[in-house]
């Protein structure tokens, strides 16, 4: 029989909930972050002899998320994941890769008399920002982004020409509701990077190019969508968009004989189409384990 | 032995997903619900013989809903509300009573060349607004609020002077961070409010009062905030609030020799603090079938 | 104007995740529970200004929670539940009311060479057991139940003979799949109860009238359910069930030629039916309290 | 510039939730399975220039998934997933490669009389059992799994002899509780396998190891129970284990004067280990697209 060994394997911390005040003037901010932690290397004799010599407790990891949120920044999520990363892959010896994954959730100000207030926020809701930091011996690898950010047209949408079979029963349309709740992630090819405002301007023109392009279908809005980012963001190198069809049907009020002109809609829960697509430049640097997860490793 | 009899009924449709879009113009119009439909009367022939011949369906509820948000208007939801409730009650026999709760997510539009887009949306995340409206023989009652609204502030409570006995190991602070993900319901005693505004300012008083006011305790603070709307409002004689205490954690960092203060916190799941107080009229007319719930009957 | 004054209230520490084992012999046991405490009583001067002077902390109320269940016992929720309660009411002078509700996840051995472990526990799914007990001035009051028990009969179910209206268009059918995830709560008028047989009695019960009753309607389903508990079981005054009717629509395959006699289902998300019924006893005594909630207070 | 391309794309429809009753004889058989569909193939011209003629519709997926439940057989979800995938490889010109992930949720029969009833059963909760069929050119991959087994040992683990560092807190110790929330996923190298006994067969090793080795770590565990599966199952090339180290501390009673020799514990939430493993072996064949994944595509 053939030989039983150890494969692929890592281990982390996942979900700290951290959240860090800064408040060296009466005017507080806040950073509210799950940070997780992941580390691969050798460790063989964990798995096959029980022997934890070289494993750093995911306690220990754990430990230094909340120390670093103080030690080094807790601004920039992708500047604190690099902080965390590099430290794991130069500072702990069987450590040669560091995978670290945020999701930051956004607070605005409370507005008090018209203003906003100086220690008092109110959660903002809509899109999680994200960020996936991995570091190895062969470089460093960020990819922002974000998900749940739910987004509706109501008209400028279409979806016909398609192919059949037996089984088609769909009726082509040109004119629907068509919404999503986005997952965008997207590659840079450097760490040099104003992260702050190039993710509020990759958000914007994916919303822009979901509103103003007529779409053919999800698919093609999609391109346009990330086309649009890689044409104004040279650092940018790749983008990836998940995207379920998060389908609004038109309810038939016809028994009741009401008109229905796409004004009234049932939103249904599942199924629902899932549509994904890469856009990418000819010429991007190898992804290296950029795209690889922790938390979804297993789907 | 004693007989044995039915007991408080109640049955209806829950969560029909109701999305109205207004399109008579290009600039159209969102509406995005969650509407659920509950019928009182004597039902007992159902349960007892499993005689339907007064049973108006759930699935001729939830058809009714959907119409009514083209046949009458599904713009404010107490409106809404009161329109199916009246209907159920006046123009199906054996219905004496109907309730009828609504959630609704807000949409923002989508920012396009610093304008608002005709026809496209981002959802806005932050609270989900409520009303539960309850019309019977004896009257009409609506209840108006929101839930999920998660607020924070980092500094400006306290909590100290409190009860102690064996069991009891906090030690006191004055200063820490107080955050919450605030549920509130305030009941009305008319019918006629200009249910947008006021929908508005209420919100606006709550969050503002949590900001401004030195917090003592949870449930000083949410006192203040209750009296704020009534102090307001002449036409809310009751203001419930249901506050989980979300816990922030100082994280202790002096074994690695750093000082913490106040600045890195651990945002804790379970368990949490849950302070429930309503604030109340002397002179506040009976709340009858107000506070009566549908999907939290049984908790 | 009418004076602004304090209303109904309540505090408590919500969802203490309590996991007792018993390890006095090789052969462990395991209690695992959510445990929500619940205080009532004049707290107006903590409301009103800030006084906590009465306010036992909520992270008292959590210590006391972990304490018990080593000093007293965690075995019968329901047992334990009272000495938490009683202890508030007795043991804590501004305490005139106490509520606890308890959750409990139940786990079966894991099996090896065909025996249950001494040591090891897979969790069983299925329901979780509820309890919730009150204690005040006037008495004691204890609910049992469970909830998320997910039933299905694929046959043995119809539902004919309704009320239409102008809105109805349903189909009455004679042969249909009946779902629902079942909430079930039954009120006892004593505490001198055999808690674990009972539990696997009513839930035994429930399910065979599920099962047996040829069923015209839910109602009259859940009529025979609960009618079942109360002829069993003297020590019961009164049970509520709650029964979503989770929608199983015999998909459409005719399109394609094929057969679809209830074969073939689209078990659907939302809506759904909500049918809520009590069966009590013609002399049941008063509820007082037993039915008040924490968690569900504001629906 | 470089240029812009389309990269990786695939689209489906995801989640399809079917329930299939075989009802030939008085005793029914129930599948209830949640059914993702996915497809590639060159579909640029759907992404660049909106052209759908290659598209078949996400509704025309979820159509054949509910068709097949009949047409063919919904018992075994390895088989089902396979003549789904084979179908849209090799009837659907465009499609290259197909790949179907299936959730089965299990259900046991109502007992009534002592035996289990013929057409009514009760969902049995514990674990989802899973499946990812991937169909393409190159050949057939099959991966069998579940995910949500809640299991807990509450002695024979330990955590000691780990590498420290400046950050590091955590004592050793030689006695804990251990508890994971399992995902489990096996690859095949053959798609001629008994699925259902090799399912209860490999769950039950997982198990049985589970329980009955010493656990050094995490890390040592989860190998030895991949091994155990690999050793009995020559047709399992790899396994996979994704297991959350759901955290259960022993609670400090010791203010109260109460000892607490791991008796009661605080099951925490968050943050958790997370430790992930493959056990393979060592002339396993290559796996293809087998681990590719559709709704975690972007973790």
């Amino acid at each position: 029989m053939s030989g039983i060994i150890l494969g692929e394997n890592q281990y982390g911390k996942a979900e700290n909930r951290i959240v860090r005040i800064y408040r060296d003037t009466p005017r507080h901010e806040i950073h509210d972050v799950n940070v997780s932690t992941c580390l691969r290397g050798d460790f063989s004799a964990a798995h096959l002899e029980g022997d934890q010599s070289d494993v750093l407790p995911t306690d220990t990891q754990k430990q230094t998320a909340y120390a670093y949120a103080k030690e080094k920044a807790l601004r920039s999520i992708e500047d604190y994941g690099l902080a965390l990363a590099r430290h794991f892959v130069h500072d702990v010896a069987p450590v040669t890769a560091a995978r670290i994954e945020i999701d930051e959730y956004a607070w605005e100000r409370a507005e008090v008399n018209g203003a906003g207030h100086d220690h008092t926020w109110v959660r903002k809701g809509q899109e999680v920002r994200t960020a996936a930091v991995t570091v190895d011996a062969d470089g460093e690898w960020v990819v922002a982004g974000f998900k749940d950010l739910v987004i509706l047209k109501s008209t400028g949408s279409e979806f016909a020409g398609f192919l059949t079979d037996p089984y088609t029963v769909l009726e082509p349309t040109h004119d629907r509701v068509m919404a999503t709740s986005l997952v965008a992630q997207w590659r840079f090819d450097t760490t040099e990077v104003a992260w702050e405002p190039t993710y509020v301007d990759v958000k914007a023109r994916l919303i822009e190019q979901f509103a103003v392009v007529q779409s053919l279908a999800l698919q093609q809005t999609l391109f346009h969508m990330g086309r649009a980012v890689l044409e104004h963001h040279p650092e940018i190198v790749e983008i990836r968009l998940s995207a379920p069809n998060k389908h609004h049907f038109p309810y038939d009020l016809a028994p009741f004989g009401i008109d229905n002109h796409n004004e009234v809609f049932h939103a249904d829960d599942r199924p629902y189409g899932l549509i994904q697509a890469t856009v990418t430049r000819d010429d991007a640097p190898p992804a290296g384990p950029a795209w690889d997860v922790q938390r979804g490793w297993l789907g």
